[in-house]
């Protein structure tokens, strides 16, 4: 079986050969620097620039892999600022020993998720480390994006508005329970995958539409609980959330029960909240209704003066109680 | 001892602390992404655009730490193609148990670094790892820079012309030969330091100076001899060598006889070499004479069309030997 080896990350002839024959031929575009130590690229107007590092494991769960979750990871922040995608990096630390076919399939994946922008990979890094001294392979991609000048608001977690309508995209918790299910080896039945997903388009078709997208976020660590909670924070408002409208699919809310969790905590990779006026409410459901991976979208709560800076879920019996930013350990390596 | 906990990756309350209270206050300026997935910038013109991960073993050696190093790897990738150093992502990826203050000297290094350039810190990410899944701390660095309109000429590893002088700006092979003396537990006397620095400082004169820098490239992995190769490869031309001018400390020198390695496959961290006109040479070295950090600055070569794609070292003794691009395992976790 033919592995990676250390002299892959010496820089030498090695180094080479790795980014020629698997780098350059998965990512090949116009843009991809080549032989030089930076990108050279021509932006207009205002960018957006983040960036992630991804530590999952295991690196190939139900619905995706480390390698498009790396890439819709970070396409997906350029995208809740309103930002087009337009170019990456990508930074492989790699373990010795990791079988070249693990990483051929993870990078080909990475290739195929991309198709779904028009964002390119331009420029790269290659880290080979010994055995021992990382778990098979880590990935950070980070990420330029263009903020189109048309648009009539920017989103932000500053920005929530009093009597805005808070909207999910889809239901929540689904990348953080798979993965909590693969490594507890607890079998779920049906259709149990994560929601990684590059949620670029829908976003665009937001914006196109013209509405007011107060906030926007992707309800990833911490899940829908920390958003909502750096939203009401950020803001100083109060959001108030009706727990029954959350959509949270079967196998979901019986891992959370096996488990003792809450779906609310749960990482989501593909799953995105917006608030917006609440005029605007049936216009933005009609949108997300074109989308595959926004179907399930659903008017959540809204926000009002009632305790500024608390989420408050209103319990289907009638009771409140805060929903609280997660806080402990959580699960690690969930992204 | 106060440590990392998986608690502080996890995406809730204990990572909102850490980054408030660590990252916000080392990394503060006016541009910093705070409670956004992504910074906002406005950016001018032709944009630079780098990555690199840094895994370097031990976390301190003499002369520098893996925070600075993440700082003027990424700020010198930039400035080598001659852009300016402006925006910097900064991922953290933390073993669970690292010591606080492990991780605290660090950022401050890093905020102390930045400090050599008008570059900031504008997002970031956190990731803490279970015991055992990574080694104490890796840090990605991607940067953004920006190419000054005025430029007579693109540095570019394809561009290097017939005649070019090749300039190298220091003595080789510190930064490898520092870490492999720590690794290795030699005591190396005198002041035997790691060439790590920000070198955007001495470009900007460069080009201020209005010289024609074909190429620009400082010799990271893979060492003096990996530059070489790559731009005598890149440009088709053959690169000629008199050994004798390449400045070499004593320290690396001893210790390359020692252990049997050439100071040329060591990697720099702060050294770089340049190819221009032989009629701007004289000017080149009086720009760099004004650094501490290029004082030692050298012509060691020149670009003829002896054999295309060679690497060709003229030794002492009158012989000429092919210098290659090196190629096995070389050091790992060098940088």
């Amino acid at each position: 079986m033919k592995v990676v080896e250390l002299s892959h990350g010496g820089g030498g002839a090695e180094t080479q050969q790795l980014i020629q024959q698997l780098f350059y031929r998965h990512f090949a575009n116009d843009v991809l620097l080549k032989s030089e130590d930076a990108a050279v690229l021509s932006l207009q107007g205002q960018t957006a620039f983040t960036t992630d590092s991804f530590t999952v494991s295991p690196l190939f769960f139900s619905g995706g892999n480390i390698g498009n979750l790396a890439i819709a990871g970070t396409l997906n922040d350029l995208s809740m600022m309103g930002a087009k995608p337009l170019y990456l990096s990508c930074a492989f630390i790699i373990e010795e020993g990791l079988p070249f076919d693990t990483l051929e399939k993870v990078v080909q994946s990475m290739a195929d998720e991309l198709q779904n922008s028009d964002a390119k990979i331009v420029c790269g890094d290659t880290k080979v480390v010994p055995r021992g001294a990382v778990d098979k392979l880590f990935i950070n991609t980070s990420g330029i994006g263009e903020i189109s000048t048309g648009q009539i608001v920017k989103p932000s977690a500053h920005n929530l508005q009093m009597g805005d309508a808070v909207i999910v995209s889809g239901d929540i918790g689904r990348h953080g329970a798979v993965v909590m299910a693969e490594r507890e080896s607890i079998n779920l039945h049906g259709d149990f995958k994560s929601d990684c997903q590059v949620l670029w388009p829908a976003v665009k078709a937001l914006l196109d539409a013209g509405l007011e997208l107060h906030a926007l976020r992707d309800a990833t660590r911490g899940g829908l609980a920390a958003l909502l909670n750096e939203w009401a924070n950020s803001s100083e408002v109060c959001i108030e959330i009706e727990e029954e409208k959350i959509p949270v699919s079967e196998s979901v809310r019986g891992l959370c029960e096996l488990l003792g969790f809450e779906a609310y905590d749960f990482a989501n990779e593909g799953t995105f909240a917006i608030a917006l006026p609440c005029s605007q409410v049936e216009q933005a459901l009609q949108v997300l209704s074109q989308f595959d991976f926004t179907q399930k979208a659903a008017v959540i709560g809204k926000v009002t003066d009632f305790q500024a800076g608390l989420v408050v879920l209103q319990t289907p019996w009638g009771s409140q109680r805060v929903l609280e930013l997660p806080k402990g350990e959580l699960l690690p390596r969930i992204c």
